[in-house]
């Protein structure tokens, strides 16, 4: 149940922008800009990156969706997102990759931590600032989302397949603001 | 040192909507209407709300421009936020926003575990869903900045009275998007 009320059978982030779609409107806007917009990330990079952060706060239902979108940005290399959960150290990604989500998991736990070596080794590996910049924004951001849909409680389905078509709309049509009604 | 290149001696977030001026809006208008927007929370509970959380995290930046802010708008009750940051059960303010604290303590330490019993709290001494949804996306919104703004090491001076007029502009102006230019 709901710490406060919500609209019947809407999970997660789109009952709470249906709530208070005066901030749920700059909050899509964030995650249309940051997760498609432009980048040297792409877009299923990205995804990888919030569903990995989702998955370290224990998040479902952040977890759940964003790996969906990430599955179906990879296409024919979905399972990589699976291997990433799993252990990023030895899924086959390129090595920025790997250091991103090292930064990812350090501004995760307490960003103070973020090393000039972190840092440094990704850069070795071909990251840009817009990587680095990148990279520990959507971290920070998906601390944010986790925290706000878990802390007020929200409906959050454990069946993976609920998340299937959530997934693939995520990835045709990116974050539009829910309209005010559950439809 | 940032992490990446940024404007000389622009400081904590403003450095980064500067980076990034596609997402700084979004981050400036969510800070807008979450802090300064209509809420049955008065903008210097949410200010202290706000500064709360980033003491929790550690964040030198934001704890000190948001206190120097809920110091502004507490006018001669401005004592109120140095005895919340120091030991807030004992402070100086209602019950309704001990609990709401509370609640914005356990949202930044793992959000899963807001209960029942927390907001039944609350609910007891008058917060009503509007109260706890703000704070609880106040705390998990400072989860991010507190993240953004030390995961890229942006400049963060330690001097308190650098923070003063940064607050006495937060609390006539709110969030405006910086112009991208260092002035």
């Amino acid at each position: 149940m709901p710490h406060i009320q919500l609209a019947d059978g809407v999970p997660g982030i789109r009952s709470l922008a249906m709530y208070r779609p005066e901030t749920g409107k700059p909050l899509y806007e964030l995650a249309q800009v940051l997760l498609r917009g432009e980048s040297p990330l792409s877009q299923a990079e990205r995804e990888l990156i919030a569903t990995y952060v989702s998955a370290q706060n224990n998040c479902n239902f952040c977890t759940q969706s964003h790996a969906a979108a990430a599955r179906a940005l990879f296409g024919p290399d979905r399972n990589v997102v699976d291997f990433v959960l799993s252990e990023y150290e030895t899924a086959p990604i390129s090595e920025k990759l790997k250091d991103l989500l090292t930064i990812a998991g350090r501004v995760q736990m307490d960003a103070r931590t973020v090393s000039d070596e972190d840092v440094a080794r990704a850069r070795e590996h071909g990251a840009s600032d817009r990587d680095i910049h990148d990279t520990v924004l959507i971290a920070a951001t998906f601390c944010m989302f986790n925290r706000y849909v878990d802390g007020l409680s929200t409906l959050s389905p454990t069946d993976p397949a609920i998340y299937e078509p959530m997934g693939e709309r995520l990835a045709q049509h990116g974050y539009a603001v829910p309209a005010n009604s559950p439809a």
